[in-house]
């Protein structure tokens, strides 16, 4: 490539990809700054530059620190493997295995830990600027980041199953607008995401896996998509998470365990769930909470049943089966033709005894609660040594079970004047009939 | 790159890539065509080829015509910023700024203002062929196209505002088959894309906002797609509308404001409208007009309020809050399971006094209205200078609010034989149930 | 491009990509493991490569076997042009038309035919490797793979209309993760896509026609998306086929006509098929079979018409009109939300004078048919010679039509104790109601 808005950071003079391409970034971005200083006049702009990873390992030791527009980062490959899988492995099996670490435009994440609270720290691409406009445009594209290991945090599981390394993968700290990241592998990072005050955001077609959380939308932001994306953070982690967002659209993502909620929205409004594959281990999938109001829950496949794969079991949310796997604490939200199965094993259900909640209004008033249907199996819960297998197994298991007793909606006091239709029969609709709206799903005979 | 099916506009030897990209690429093409003019027999094709626009400033002064299948077009940066917030940044801010211009892989078009009605003349890249087979497989990724200005139109509103210009950025004139635009930037153009006569066409994963119409599919197509993009048209224009066309699906697309509708649909049948979050500031958010028929409406976020920015407020479409936030004029749509939040200020409703209404019915027979769920908040409209931080605010905006009386569904004597469920309580609905089948959603006690 | 991780099949020394691109991606393959042979060690990965084919027309003569992570091989255009409509314009009008083939990145598939029951053989991408771990992050971006002609099959068919040539496009014979197909074209194959035992799974945003199958996955599998693709099948063949898959995501695609059914799933649980739109013109366009149980059907736009194109007048799958457009064998699913027109002339109903059925439960117990809305109109059939114009004609035909009677929703004696809530009229329902639950969907007046 000839345009000196191009660079590759496996020719660029200064510093060496391999050894640490934070170094590498960060002068090209030097670079992109000085020939652009005089530029912005008439209408000449500052165009940015894409920076170019071939396929390869490129260890990371210095963060990069991102304060310019229009700056693309693209490689080659997402280069997503299992790194779970394989530790997870005997180390002796190890010489025998295909390859060890994930691949394709590979950043190795090789930062010191970093201190307790500064999360910042911890970022491979640190973006952040101040005053105005906000800085737009940024793209991230078709490379992976990779955490390399977990680490010991005293919980006695081995360190490499901890979702904790203090990294991130991609941190923007101040309002931005239009940023995308799209493509991308992200393995075995803390958090893979944190991106505060979006505003027109785009997350589309990444694989997000083995996280601690992927992605969190923070502070407070409207008008940004995450769409398309594999997903799945660790057991005490987000998969989605936003807060203080409108006319966010969550749609189109197949999101697999473990993580501890697979949508979790606090104060968002205006806001759409629609058209998601979810699935967990635990109660607590998609969580609405702190006032989360207007938004669109809908045509959403829930699947909570059981951990298979034994490196994990016995690991909770610390949530029980009350908690709903769609919970509510806002106004004015629609909660429409979902489908939810809960496939569990009745003698784990805590409290012992308990009909688990399928949706659970907590706080608010006029949600509207509408053609739902919870299927509930009580099926032995199984694992195995392979994680694959496990969950295959698992998730193909319909046969030999028994209709599971469950409350497909329960409406709390402090939630008044909804609307419930044919979302359960009466039975299983636990909800003050003196203060809500309620049709049963007819059942034979009614 | 060495092949010679790879052109990269800044090595090009015919022209200047920074003065006018059009006479580059108008160049290449001629060379494509050359080479590969006696290349179609037995199974030797004319595979087209691909031109790279890296990030950068070009200025195109000479409209691009292609009249080639399998071209592609590509650059490294959708560099969308906005144009609208920075020219309402008053002028000694300027100074001051980042940045002042979108960015990326940027054409600047600067083409002459176009004569009236001669839309196509206004066009950077204008593709027309006739004959057979249709052109096909012309694709259009990741750059920006930029107007640069919009211009004073009478109206007394600031010249940068009125979203006119007469330029349009991708223009197709006639029939084809199995298009791409994919990860596009388009701004600051009075017509982003205007497409007649569309086969198999894919609008996936832009960013089209701050242009006065976005994406009109014109003529006649079918089995076309509109997917996953971030869209905003301008008071006047369109977001998305399409004329004749069948088996159109527009799904997951994030449209803000302020188009004079988020998705308008002329004599379009068998199509889909799912699983959208749109946003308005004004009435008419979805029409199906002229017979639309057929279509399903289902799990869209429609969300109508007030305009909050300072520049913009005052301006309408026109329209009364008796259109109805999505209109129909047709048989057997199905509309069903979407959201709809009205939240505006009492005192801003037209008539005065009246009822505003949410869906309403025009024309036709046989539609299906089912499980809308309709929120009506009265809120005092609020403003400010910062657009961002206005919009924020705005959509956050749940408290201290009241209901609002709506008609949730009208259904005009010219349609009939419809049938409206769970779509409003009887006082919400107006319909003649003689002719219109009817249930109420439940109320308490019911 | 610098790096030793990027090539470009015109410039490898080994062999001629004109002549053969299967030799020369082999050999590049072969160059890749001899290189990071020794590197896995400590964090040091196998990052694999990147093969890039620009614009071109590349013959494979030999098979590409893949046996490593981390390779991505990508075009710069998925090159799609109807090749079915110029097969059947008369031979003597060719030189009168712009292009002959397909274009972009360019594989002409040459294998021989393979042999019966052989079927991997006849693929122009192999990948298979056992061991552990899995295969991971292969993936195929923007480039076509064109099978060239079909073959006479002893039907009298035209040997260019029988969806027969034993060539497969991508053929994955062993478990793998993360793969990605993004942006390809695939025309006139045999099969596209036969993938077995995926897991995470990503095909989004192709162009996969004029193939006898499209996207057929095989064995087991879990986790995977097939997203908004533009798909349509041969009418022998599969669209989208899965079989024994959990979790798997459909959504967001245009499946256009003719394949034998639009999705067909068989031994798939907890599965969405959500928001697509559907368009056959045979009975029988989404079938779960074989216990498929838990799953969600959901807002989908059904539309099956008649044949328009004089070419494939008479073809059928051999279904009947009392297969269903819907058609269950299992339990627990839920079908809510659909839109069903089916547009045909009354008098090719077959059995004659059958009420075609639209939703038909065949075995199973506890399926949720909820709020499904079904068109049907009895329009006389009417075709053309002119393919393109011939289906927009019949897409956008709406008047002068009459009511057809169908049976909206048949429940047969095997399956039982479902939910059919305002799928149809009283009379348009055939279900024992001893063991079923029913609610009508009310008509005026009831």
């Amino acid at each position: 490539m000839s345009s000196s808005n191009y660079y590759d950071v496996t020719t660029w003079p200064v510093g060496n990809a391999s050894k640490d391409v934070g170094e590498v970034i960060n002068s090209i971005i030097a670079d992109i700054k000085e020939r652009q200083a005089a530029s912005d006049v008439n209408d000449g702009g500052k165009p940015g530059a894409v920076i170019y990873l071939p396929p390869g390992d490129y260890h990371l030791r210095t963060q990069v620190v991102i304060d310019i527009s229009f700056l693309r980062i693209e490689g080659s490959g997402h280069g997503f493997t299992s790194s779970s899988i394989r530790f997870n492995v005997p180390e002796d099996e190890w010489p025998g295995l295909h390859e060890l670490w994930p691949g394709g435009s590979r950043i190795l994440v090789d930062l010191p830990v970093r201190e307790g609270g500064e999360e910042a720290r911890g970022a491979a691409f640190y973006i952040e600027r101040t005053g105005s406009p906000r800085i737009s445009s940024v793209e991230f594209s078709n490379f992976c980041i990779d955490g390399l290991h977990f680490t010991a945090d005293g919980s006695g599981l081995h360190p490499e199953n901890t979702y904790v390394n203090g990294k991130t993968g991609i941190y923007v700290a101040n309002a931005n607008d239009s940023f995308r990241v799209n493509g991308m592998g992200f393995v075995y990072l803390e958090n893979a995401l944190t991106i505060y005050h979006a505003d027109a955001l785009s997350i589309h077609d990444n694989f997000i896996a083995e996280c601690g959380s992927c992605i969190e939308l923070r502070g407070w932001g409207q008008a940004s998509k995450v769409t398309d994306n594999l997903i799945g953070a660790g057991f005490k982690g987000h998969s989605i998470y936003a807060e203080n967002h409108g006319g966010l659209l969550i749609t189109a993502n197949n999101v697999f365990p473990r993580g501890a909620s697979s949508v979790h929205l606090s104060g968002v409004t205006r806001s759409s769930v629609t058209n998601n594959r979810l699935h967990s281990f635990y109660p607590g999938m998609v969580v609405l909470d702190a006032n989360s109001s207007e938004n669109l829950v809908a045509t959403n496949h829930f699947l909570r049943d059981h951990e298979p794969w034994t490196p994990f079991l016995g690991i909770g949310n610390g949530l029980d089966d009350l908690t709903g796997l769609l919970r509510v604490s806002g106004s004015h939200n629609s909660l429409v033709a979902n489908h939810f199965s809960e496939v569990v094993d009745a003698e784990s259900i805590r409290p012992e005894g308990a009909a688990p909640v399928i949706i659970r209004l907590v706080e608010g008033a006029g949600n509207f609660v509408s053609n739902n249907h919870t299927v509930a199996l009580d099926v032995r819960a199984a694992s195995s040594d392979s994680c694959f297998a496990a969950q295959v197994d698992a998730l193909l298991t319909t046969e030999a079970s028994d209709a599971l007793a469950v409350t497909a909606v329960m409406v709390d006091p402090a939630s008044a004047r909804n609307t419930i239709l044919d979302s359960g029969t009466d039975a299983q609709v636990v909800a003050d009939r003196a203060v809500n709206a309620f049709r049963a799903t007819p059942t034979v005979g009614s």
